[in-house]
């Protein structure tokens, strides 16, 4: 034991979105930073957080820093991990609480994006402030594993979706294209989805079939 | 925000291992608890844990946690949850970071065990100080989870095992018996043990085949 003060309480967010690439007809995994305004790491990009107030839950907390960065409040929101190395912040002692978030693309999209706020695509991060850069990458292993054996994928779509959509969205976080017949037949195989009846409106000789998850809330894991 | 005192960081440890049951050829899922001597909660049972200090890591307060109550040092001891409801101990606000560590069945017989602490079956435990009943709970979903698709059962058996004694360590955690075939046939359609060529010694006619774990560390996920 020792006399030093005792560590102080944050609590982070990582807040995945998909958003569309201009001059492509791509959506990519981004995340949403704030650029620090005072040291240490000035200037420096940070995922949004800020300390534990006394009265808040780690989650009531996390929801704060959300709708601070984003303007949103995201059905999908998890506990990531607890980082607490001892030199993790060059001045005081800090254990940050991480949760992790999925922010439905049309979400994405209508974020209010606060000042010192913006997007980055999650392949193309600058360097980062204290140890945001292993957060960010635990972040992006836990998703990445997800997506392969839950349904967290659907909190990314919108109520129904194509089977072109799903795909998409699976394509935009393991970052690899997907070959479209082996994922359909993947996808149907768990199942995950159901058709809906609906077809995509348009003006299309075959509309694509519109489908829903299975299971909104609960995932396989 | 308010002006209440910042909450304080305590570090906790689910330390799971398996005991022999008196009278009986099997193995039973348990774990140590401290009595409490003082309030809140003054002589109820409680997981082992103290405040985090300031110049040592999470994980090196669950090691010394461990240590303090059992004397062990297990290959495994991994970050469980953050637990931090703003009432989960009736006098200060306390966020606990929880490890959960498993120990293996010739460790666990060798345990020091402290004033104080005394080892439960996982399935009779009595209730608990604040929510550590929550915590033993997640604990246990945790490790049920994981010993169906990883190597992590092997972290509570010796360096060699017979499938046996292998069945035994998922009979325990899972809670009910398996049938030795299928359990075998699963097993071996993992990839996840071999054969060492050796066999359990003994005056048997026919004694069993010796087995290791194909990856002592990783585990699938």
């Amino acid at each position: 034991m020792s006399s030093d003060p005792a560590p102080a309480i944050a609590v982070s967010t990582v807040i995945f979105g998909l958003r569309a690439i201009e001059r492509s007809e791509h959506v990519v995994l981004s995340l949403p930073l704030v650029k620090r305004v005072r040291e240490p790491y000035l200037g420096r990009w940070a995922l949004p957080g800020g300390p534990l107030a006394a009265t808040e839950s780690l989650r009531e907390a996390a929801r704060r820093n959300l709708r601070a960065t984003t303007g949103l409040d995201p059905k999908h929101l998890e506990q990531l991990y607890t980082f607490g190395a001892v030199e993790r912040s060059p001045v005081d002692r800090v254990v940050s609480i991480v949760y992790w978030a999925l922010v439905r693309t049309d979400e994405a999209d209508r974020a209010r994006i606060g000042e010192n706020v913006r997007w980055f695509a999650a392949d193309a991060l600058p360097q980062l402030a204290f140890d945001h850069d292993e957060i960010v990458g635990w972040a992006l292993k836990r998703l990445r594993n997800k997506v392969e054996y839950t349904r967290i994928a659907h909190a990314l779509l919108a109520d129904e979706f194509t089977l072109a959509d799903l795909r998409e969205v699976h394509e935009a976080i393991l970052g690899r294209r997907l070959d479209p017949a082996n994922f359909r037949r993947r996808i149907e195989a768990t199942g995950t989805v159901e058709a809906t009846g609906r077809h995509l409106e348009g003006g299309r000789h075959r509309p694509p079939a519109l489908y829903r998850s299975t299971a909104q809330k609960e995932l396989l894991l």
